[in-house]
């Protein structure tokens, strides 16, 4: 059987996401094709890429006459990430987009029947339910590329989601899983920035120190699977060995386990329904690892994981107000400007001061992201 | 949407499984239906549970006063586990015996396009072949209800066989997992039938304690799961909490994990594709285990688990010597008349001995098992 390659479009390409996407593309190109790159800044990057891909679109910020000649070069049209979305000759949408950048491609995508592969946390923390309605009501697909989430949903394959009891997010716990409250007080941006498993962005290494992109994840678990928060847990493991676990209504409990790299989910997320014979990551060799430990998050010491959940129960726009104010104090801790623990009262303070909309558009969800801002900013550091 | 019950024949009604299989049928009145009871000694016990289920076929080794009153009193039909498979008012045959019993009944039900949940494991060690053989022709689907095949069942829905790249199988490391070799030449049969996780029979246990009984589930996975041996690993795990896991052509790994109880794998055999809203165990609550260990089975200690591989790799008469051999051995090793490491000794030298058929038929594979009974007996104390 003779398949045609799956044509990919690549948003947030030259990121850490991206990058490793094009990296499995390369390894399995009678596959996989890259027919668009959207990048942001990085257009050096970005030149190289069309280079080496020749996509048939390409976008970034801005235009620079490097990234000019490798279009004409290659044939690239420039057209932005909401066309890329919807143009005929996509087949499969990967949002690597930080931020609400990825927000409208995905709901056209998805409204479009479309299989979106999604690796944007804010976009289903901010506007879930707006991705959970533009998927039901044009019959796409969201594919999770998360390592977290990528196996909650190999653990869902052939099963059937009213049969999910609970859905055990594992979190490694941080740089900061063994310090204690007043350790916890002093500690520099730079100790915040040192994870122990996973290298990935600033903001994200803060988040995983203060359990906060744990508890976004709880939000993104709801949406991806269709579950409320009261069926979503977290669990401490330090390996990052275990991805994620589901127990299901007879009490049986599914894992996905391997060595952690993110190659193995995108390329999942890619390859469905099919598994690729190409083994991205070393094999996991499970009696070399020889103990995998396992724990409660202390919520005391990590407020971020409770604020993140309640935002995710109560909904509205609590969840994008909670997200922004996070951005919000990550960026004050890392200036210097707070101490650490200072990041979930300043997001607890923005979240007591909302007045949340139900059931918000997505115009409703902007403005409470840049009232979120606005709020956040202005708390003084000696009152968080 | 009302279902009607699913009409159950269980075969070894009155043993571990059987009873288990009970206490599940038990709990979901509405969805389970015990129609026929199939027993060997313990007539007293299945005069109870006609009386109990009032099954429309019940059969055990001899008829008791007591029994034919139940049968009378119950409306139950006297009839041979062979009829019970092919019975025209049964859905689904659980063969919950021991020994080479349940080996018609489950290909004549096989063969007929029934599922049949399958707790036996020498049908599958002696004549696996023709247990597949059966299915295939027939169109009936084999439910293991072993909680590590029960992993692997569990670990596959969804997914696509040709896209396995291992079976792991878990093993607790039985009764002396920290012994060496000379406290294991000096071990008592009371020692071994002190399994550190699972209540079992006492043939079952020794085995545990030996690794035949990992060894022989190697040889089930193979024909459970049409994967050959190569495919097929063991990894020691001594919590029991993991049940199996499976690696699949990408790398990625899943594993089924629960508390230990028979009760789970055996709801699951009978409730398929359906998950039942009941949990038949307590839930596993991973916090508070804590850890988990794994590491590798040292063959070197553990001859038994070498020589059941060889077997099923070899194939042929093979598997059903080992058996048969290693059934010997322990009875003469529970009698007090060999020592623990003479166990394997004595299985290897009759593997040694014996020449094997390609394909052997079921009259072939029952006289490779005479056979090895002989020789196996024969065999010197001294010389072992």
């Amino acid at each position: 059987m003779v398949t045609q390659p799956l044509r990919i479009a690549v948003l947030g390409s030259t990121g850490s996401i991206g990058q490793q996407t094009l990296d499995v593309i390369r390894q399995l190109p009678e596959r996989f094709q890259v027919v668009a790159l959207a990048a942001g800044t990085r257009t050096h990057e970005l030149a190289k890429q069309v280079a080496e891909f020749r996509p048939r679109y390409a976008v970034a910020e801005r235009r620079t006459a490097e990234l000019d000649d490798a279009l004409t070069a290659n044939g690239t049209r420039w057209c932005d990430m909401d066309e890329m979305a919807v143009a005929p000759d996509v087949d499969l949408l990967l949002v690597g987009t930080a931020g609400a950048a990825g927000l409208t491609p995905t709901i056209r995508a998805l409204e479009l029947g479309r299989p979106v592969a999604i690796a944007n946390k804010e976009v289903l923390v901010m506007a879930g339910h707006l991705v959970r309605r533009a998927l039901v009501a044009g019959g796409g697909s969201l594919r999770p590329v998360d390592s977290e989430h990528s196996a909650i949903w190999q653990c869902l394959w052939g099963e059937e989601s009213h049969e999910i009891r609970r859905i055990i997010l594992t979190a490694s716990g941080g740089a900061f899983r063994d310090y204690d409250e007043s350790q916890l007080d002093t500690v520099t941006p730079e100790q915040a920035l040192n994870h122990p498993t996973w290298k990935m962005g600033a903001k994200i290494t803060v988040d995983s120190a203060s359990l906060m992109n744990k508890g976004m994840e709880t939000i993104e678990a709801m949406w991806l699977f269709d579950v409320p928060m009261e069926k979503v847990d977290v669990v401490l493991h330090r390996e990052s060995i275990v991805h994620s676990l589901v127990e299901f209504s007879d009490g049986s409990i599914k894992a996905q386990l391997g060595v952690p790299d993110m190659r193995l989910p995108i390329q999942c997320a890619l390859a469905y329904p099919e598994r690729m014979p190409l083994p991205p990551a070393p094999p996991l060799d499970l009696a070399a690892v020889g103990s995998l430990h396992f724990g409660r998050p202390d919520i005391s010491r990590f407020p971020c994981l409770r604020l993140a959940m309640e935002s995710g129960a109560e909904g509205g726009t609590y969840p994008a107000v909670m997200a922004a104010a996070d951005e919000v104090a990550v960026a004050r801790f890392l200036a210097g400007e707070i101490r650490f623990t200072a990041i979930p009262a300043i997001i607890e303070q923005t979240l007591d001061r909302h007045e949340s909309t139900a059931d918000p558009d997505l115009e409703a969800v902007l403005a409470a992201d840049a009232w979120a801002r606005r709020v956040a900013t202005s708390i003084p550091a000696g009152a968080a």
